[in-house]
């Protein structure tokens, strides 16, 4: 059962439909790992494993009755800022720790309906707003390689989770980056799907807008990513921002650009940008023809460029309850609302305008070529009491300097997945990351297979 | 020929491709009802005969080389915010008095592509600004029924060239009912299409967002629309907004809800109220099953709720050139930037959630209905020196009380379209709006033309 919860979603499910085994024995295994090393690790906050258990039953009660689905019997995890119906769910805020939600999201609903076992909610940073998995809910997450380090966030503990082995798909999501860098530090699947393919209408909502930050389906590998996301996503009328995918094959013969540096000349720590490149020297062995090349980013660009838009809103929703209260926020989010009282509505304006040029230039690009190849991080995991890395490269660098690879993205609207290419300091893991145009999700995960293939 | 012109873009583009007619001859009728009725109504600013000469002789010849298109031969105007290469394209402002755009806009390249002929520029106020077409560029659009009244706006010089008879078909926009109310002002069709079905990355962008101003193709007929529509939908690699349409079949038993002061209590003329009841009274004795059925908006709905962005966006983008010279600006959007300067960031936060809200708002409702009737605009055409009319219904209103029946359809990034439906006040015409969930622009469409053939 232990190896079986190691051979991904496809096996598991392939199993319990066959009556080789049953959705509550997978949830018993999986019960079993996170009893024994969640505890070194707060990677799952809210545990019920008699939840779990009947969640199992249920499945298997339905399986004898002809139900089936593609995750049949298939545990998962959700991240703490997604609602699960009657779970507890705080998105790492002190604000919503007793919080039970009405209704499940509609990728919950998907998870669920597919035949998936909700497993618990995983570990994230207050309100999801920094890659580093800490809270004043449940504390940090710790990486399960090395409980020294960070697992980097903000879907830290779905990383976790499943570099850990408790289950092989997980729900993160990711706002700028928070699917792909916890994934890329743990050594684990992340994809940061297109704005619109998978529906998110309820929930918490947040400062980002609707298009910006999306459901991530990770996994242990692609295919359990890729079953994940196909499972999630696809139009629903209740979220007017869902869209089909676009009906485009693989390109035959792809046009893949190199940018190790973005084009922005970011520092990138030695050991990573050596791991990437030995990756990249491994894709071009396998066949892969790749030149380099870079998006003309709009003038002005930088990962704090779209700031504005953060910190105007966190004083919008959470300014009152900071004045009259200033414990129940955490530094980072307390500093998000001071900014924000202040910013003029003129910059706001302008932060989303900036968006909207990163997206038109990301999209000028994929005109020349099908897919993009980046390092995901500029560096490897950090002890877990630093909030960041303060120096990479040798150069200093702010809050979001091992960040800088992924947020340009998500304003950019397209999907990006990060896979694992080698590793860096102390054996840790660094991620690839790979990026196609808007709703081209389902070659995109065609590609990373074949990188993950290639760099096996 | 004066005849074919009339009879549709289908008509014609089918007599040009039997060689019954040539587009040379369809262009020579066109131009010749311009130089005859434009002077009076102000609705081509931008015309150059030989051009359009020559873009007919162009067709004619490429069609005896074999080519063919849905649009083979037919004249359409533009409207004067969008970008038709080598034109003067102004955006209804002095700052762009002598702007000639480097490339075409996807919408245009479309039109060209589909065999189209390009007629004219069409007026607009100010940047689109407002419902009532004048700038200081070009002075008033006047409405082709009677001079002393405007044609609406702000796509109310495509409305006045349109109800002229100038041409079948027009592209004009929609940012929060600048191509249906203008339709409904002159008595021809105007359709808000959804959000990302036309690609429009190239021009000069604007206050709104990528998202709620739209191109809007207007015609004579929803046929006409409908063509129009066709030529110019589809995503576009370098739009990354552009999303593909839902393919769905028209509903068998549409579930269609009737809503004739939107929920909100507006304030509407009884000449309208008493026009668009008839139009209902019809439908239903075609066999229309209609039930009354508001939304649900959410709290602080007004059509002046989003006006934070816009007055943001108008500071950002022109407030250094009013700072200097303050001729250059009409006062609408004088009074934007002067308010826009002042905006706290956490308004615009404000104004932009509350258009996700909207949206969701409108979507939920379209989980029970299908489609949605309202009336177009809450009175007819004013005169032609007043801005806008202060007083329907004998309530005060301001600047958008005319306004209210469209743009909360923009911010919830669905299709909506005005067909006429009778007449009000000195015989001027009345339009019905039917909106539908967001990328169901075809049932809308199917759904228009049935309603066009029972009101006809």
């Amino acid at each position: 059962m232990t190896d079986l919860l190691d051979q991904g979603a496809a096996a598991i499910a392939s199993a319990v439909r066959a009556g080789r085994t049953s959705a509550r024995a997978v949830a018993e295994a999986a019960i079993a790992r996170v009893e024994a090393k969640n505890k070194a690790i707060t990677a799952i906050v809210d545990f019920d494993p008699a939840e779990a258990r009947a969640a199992a039953d249920a499945v298997d009660a339905r399986r004898k009755q002809g139900f089936d689905g593609p995750i049949l019997g298939v545990p998962y995890t959700v991240k703490d800022t997604t609602w699960v119906q009657g779970r507890r769910v705080t998105n790492g805020s002190l604000l919503w720790k007793d919080f039970r939600p009405p209704r499940d999201a509609i990728a919950v609903e998907r998870l669920k309906a597919a035949g998936g076992v909700f497993l618990g909610m995983t570990n994230t940073p207050e309100m999801a707003a920094k890659g580093h998995t800490e809270n004043k809910v449940y504390g940090p997450s710790r990486h399960p390689m090395n409980p020294a380090v960070t697992p980097g966030g903000s879907s830290g503990g779905a990383a976790a989770a499943l570099a850990a082995g408790f289950t092989p798909i997980a729900l993160g999501t990711d706002g700028g980056g928070s699917g792909r860098r916890p994934a890329s530090h743990c050594g684990v699947i992340g994809l940061k799907t297109s704005a619109g393919a998978i529906p998110s209408p309820f929930g918490f909502g947040g400062a980002y807008g609707p298009l910006y930050g999306v459901t991530a389906p990770m996994g242990r590998s692609v295919a359990d990513a890729r079953v994940a996301f196909e499972v999630m996503a696809g139009p629903d009328r209740r979220d007017p921002h869902s869209v089909a995918l676009l009906d485009v094959p693989p390109p035959s013969s792809p046009r893949i650009a190199l940018s190790p540096r973005l084009g922005l000349n970011v520092a990138v720590d030695p050991d990573v940008m050596a791991a990437f490149d030995s990756a990249i020297a491994r894709l071009r062995a396998a066949g892969w023809r790749i030149e380099e090349g870079d998006v003309a980013w709009p003038e002005g660009t930088s990962e704090t460029a779209f700031s504005a838009v953060n910190q105007a809103a966190s004083a919008l929703l959470y300014g009152e309850r900071h004045a009259k209260d200033k414990d129940l926020f955490g530094d980072n989010v307390a500093g998000l609302i001071e900014r924000g009282r202040t910013v003029p509505g003129t910059d706001v304006v302008e932060a989303f305008r900036f968006a909207d040029a990163c997206a038109r230039t990301v999209a000028q690009f994929f005109t020349e070529y099908d897919y993009l190849l980046t390092p995901t991080t500029a560096c490897v995991s950090w002890p877990v009491e630093q909030v960041y890395p303060k120096v990479i490269e040798n150069r200093e660098v702010g809050p979001r300097g091992h960040a800088v690879f992924t947020p340009l993205f998500n304003l950019a609207l397209v999907p990006g997945i990060s896979i694992p290419c080698g590793s860096g300091r102390d054996g840790l893991p660094v991620g690839l990351q790979i990026v196609a145009p808007r709703l081209h999700d389902r070659p995109l995960l065609a590609m990373a297979q074949r990188a993950e293939a290639a760099l096996a």
